[in-house]
């Protein structure tokens, strides 16, 4: 890590969504001045009460204002060093460039990805739309050169494991599951906790300065058959498996209504186009999480599965 | 119906889409001269080249264009007299008002809706806002004075009954069944072309001017548990039920990333809060379209159902 110096002054946009709140406590928690822009409409929906408790506990500093208004990000902004987006609206991005511009004092932008690397992957559509949006706001970011982390987190554990991928169960299934692909497709895992974790390391580090940041846990580097089989030799019991194969998948998606075509589409990449894994790190370009943050110690897919048994 | 005279022209606004698809095929069907507006990358998209043919073969003329090409969507609306919009993106349709103002020859304008009644529903976010997004187009077109249909298609059973709403399968479930909510809530599920029949006989129907379109075929109104009871009966087998009540459903929403966030909170909304029945229809705003069209013979679920036994 950097050498030890005062804390750079972190605002997440998107505070309240799905990855956003576990940033913003990273960053409380690692001592960094925090920020979070947040609607006025969200603060006040019931709701999200539990989150902003939980965020004035951390004292973190809450900037009302809006993506859309555009006064409030160039203010909110000039108050930090380090943007980090986490809005689910990934177009949208192109106005926080547009104001870190206007402001500009950050250091770092982080846009929000927490998925695959976008410029490395084979996807059908909507995926393919989506990831060419991302990609489209790291062109903008080169372009008005702005400085940058990508952050290729890869799967969500906290979302994936608990159901193995089953959607609307609760967790982990004991009877049979549904395997999206052939099963032996490698993806990984990382727990939201490590995934931010490694992030708010990032912002300081000269070292992931305009570099992709992939987190690749070298345990939690599995394959949805090697998954099933770790959980079944926890309880003790086969399932049985009913595997969706590429053609079968791909009808799916066609006839998927959204947003679950978004969601198959997504499977397709990860577990039949081998998203996560399907290229090498260049060097020139991407820095791993767990060779530059080795003291980080992440959470295990072994681990994490344990408290379901 | 109304006396026959000649057919109106129909455009199909988002005609490549899971719903749009069926309303262009029904209405080229019914002798309506029927264009739909399509993006160029749509039309050139390999993935596409399916629709296409059969747009082709249904004789529906192609006109290119975008929802935010302005120039493109009233030159495309001036050649109709019905403007009927399946597009994803809700809150984009207030350009299509604004081009059916500036057009001026829109006998009516029927928004994307397909779903419940967005002023009548009960939801928990995202839903809530996706709902609220539709609403707002509602309260947009009649404060514009723009001549209206609002199609509560309700549910559609092309996508939910293959699977019985489990959502990464192919097939309905022999074994085991995860029944979102307690398994009484009634739900309505139509098929995809009765949908879109429904709808064309509406476009011309002066019944239908200026009102909500609600489809509710008496024997497609049914529960969870009564559709798999059904499906039970006909496989001579009785599955393994997992109900997820509404407390631990909310957690799931809460805790869900984006967007499966959305197929929940949508679930939440029909299986819980009863979104498509969970009301009197108030005549002086809504009409029914199996009262309305009898001679349209809908798809019973029931006879849905057979071909997967």
């Amino acid at each position: 890590m950097a050498e030890k110096k005062s804390k750079s002054k972190i605002l997440v946009i998107g505070a309240t969504g799905y990855i956003g709140k576990f940033l913003v406590e990273a960053s409380a928690r690692d001592d960094h001045p925090t920020f979070a822009l947040v609607r006025e409409a969200s603060a006040k929906n019931p709701d999200n009460s539990k989150i902003f408790q939980s965020f004035e506990e951390l004292k973190v500093t809450i900037l009302y204002g809006d993506l859309h208004d555009h006064e409030s990000l160039v203010r909110a902004i000039k108050q930090v060093d380090v943007v980090i987006s986490a809005v689910n609206k990934v177009a949208d991005q192109a106005n926080i460039i547009t104001a870190i511009k206007e402001a500009g004092n950050v250091k770092r932008f982080l846009p929000s990805e927490f998925g695959c690397d976008v410029d490395r992957v084979e996807a059908v559509e909507p995926a393919a739309t989506m990831f060419a949006s991302k990609a489209s706001i790291r062109r903008m970011i080169e372009s008005e050169g702005v400085p940058y982390t990508y952050v290729v987190s890869n799967g969500f554990a906290g979302y994936f494991l608990p159901t193995l991928g089953q959607p609307n169960r609760t967790e982990p299934p004991r009877d049979e599951i549904v395997i999206l692909g052939d099963g032996r497709t490698k993806a990984i895992f990382v727990e939201e906790e490590n995934i931010a974790e490694y992030t708010i390391e990032a912002v300081d580090d000269p070292r992931t300065l305009n570099k992709i940041l992939y987190m690749r846990p070298q345990d939690n580097i599995m394959s949805f058959d090697e998954l099933v089989a770790m959980w079944e030799f926890k309880i003790g019991k086969s399932l049985k498996r009913t595997y969706i194969l590429e053609e079968e998948l791909l009808n799916k998606i066609r006839d998927a209504p959204m947003p679950h075509k978004i969601m198959l589409s997504i499977a397709h990449s990860v577990f039949v186009k081998g998203a996560a894994i399907g290229y090498e790190i260049d060097d020139s370009i991407g820095v791993e999480a767990t060779h530059l943050y080795p003291e980080t110690i992440y959470t295990t897919v072994d681990d994490y599965l344990n408290q379901f048994i």
